[in-house]
């Protein structure tokens, strides 16, 4: 299954990217390589978790959290290529908590956004990953995702903002 | 315009590169990309923007502490590109910014840096962003940026620091 | 001398690369870049460098967790690259430094990491390099870096982990 086939089977779609109101974008193409912009997780116009993890967060609803963000930031990385399935493998994911004092367990944050990549691209999901745990995030998310993917060599240019 | 010329016309010169003491350099190339170090808000050899935000620097004074550091960044990547006018796009900017306790305004901050590359490099200096609270930062700077451009294809090879 | 008899001359042996437990790789190629995930000061199965800098971890005791980190980062890509003396050089180092308040020497954590790079690679193992600090790392440890290198163009294609 492609990448969008198995996006349906998970019953998910892609958000719609907003338009970037500063001097950024939400993604950049480099040669193969499309990088994200930090992403938090966003849904419907707001952030859906917020605080420390685990103090006002659990780790749990911190892993749907950072599952949230990785769908955004794949939206923002398809809508470079030109679409889902151009995007041919995972490269990079940062990962960074909004940890309460004390918590180490970045990983199991982590986990949410990773295991989304390799439910919709299987081994090509794969990636190289640094969670670490921050003393605060943009709007007080408890977390934020930063992603590298490839483009497959005859995805269209990068479409403007 | 070029981008030296505007940078020109902002009244603004790129700074000397500082010659480094350790096992690093300022930047180095891959391909075409061309990564810098961690910039600080260095200016005439001292850290210009020192503490957390916004309790000891204001969100104002660390947005220009934000654009003095990359301002750095881009006199090393032009270094390594053999000229500011061999750069020829902004691909990544990551932005750590000291911050004190709740504080959810990072991009503020990261602004300072992202309006510069916007003004001198036009659309071209639009890139992906990512910006996080960190607990501290070296020499206490209230701001550290890593930033990663383009180099042209017909750049020079690496000078040697 | 080659980096595999800079490993040898300095008594060094690259630690066997863990197999990955989540949806992720020790270490993803792209293109001749290979980036490696998060990596802890890991040795023989347990992180030998717990707290924070210098509260719990004096700095020189961190700089030693940041190369024995460093050792384990090339591992991952050597693996990826078909074997160390395949990486032709070094690009970035990313490190996170878990930091007592008001600590704001992370360079000198950050050198045990940089110094190995250099004596393995010479010069082509000074990279561009952040060094921060962050309020909490996974397990506890004192340090964690992510490493970029590049592979030679005739590098095998990747082993499977």
């Amino acid at each position: 299954m492609s990448p969008s086939e198995q996006l349906s089977r998970l019953n998910l779609v892609l958000p719609t990217v907003a338009t970037p109101v500063g001097s950024y974008l939400p993604a950049v193409r480099s040669g193969r390589q499309i990088i994200t912009s930090g992403q938090l997780p966003f849904s419907e116009g707001k952030v859906v978790c917020v605080g420390k993890v685990p103090g006002d967060v659990s780790i749990e609803e911190a892993a749907k959290g950072a599952r949230i963000a990785a769908l955004n930031g794949l939206a923002a990385a398809a809508y470079v290529a030109g679409g889902l399935d151009n995007i041919t493998r995972v490269i990079r994911l940062g990962v960074f908590v909004n940890s309460s004092p004390g918590f180490a367990e970045q990983p199991k944050v982590a986990n949410g956004a990773s295991d989304l990549l390799a439910e919709i691209f299987g081994d090509q999901g794969r990636h190289a990953r640094a969670a670490v745990g921050v003393a605060e995030l943009p709007l007080g998310a408890a977390v934020e995702l930063e992603l590298t993917v490839e483009a497959a060599d005859d995805a269209p240019p990068d479409r403007p903002m």
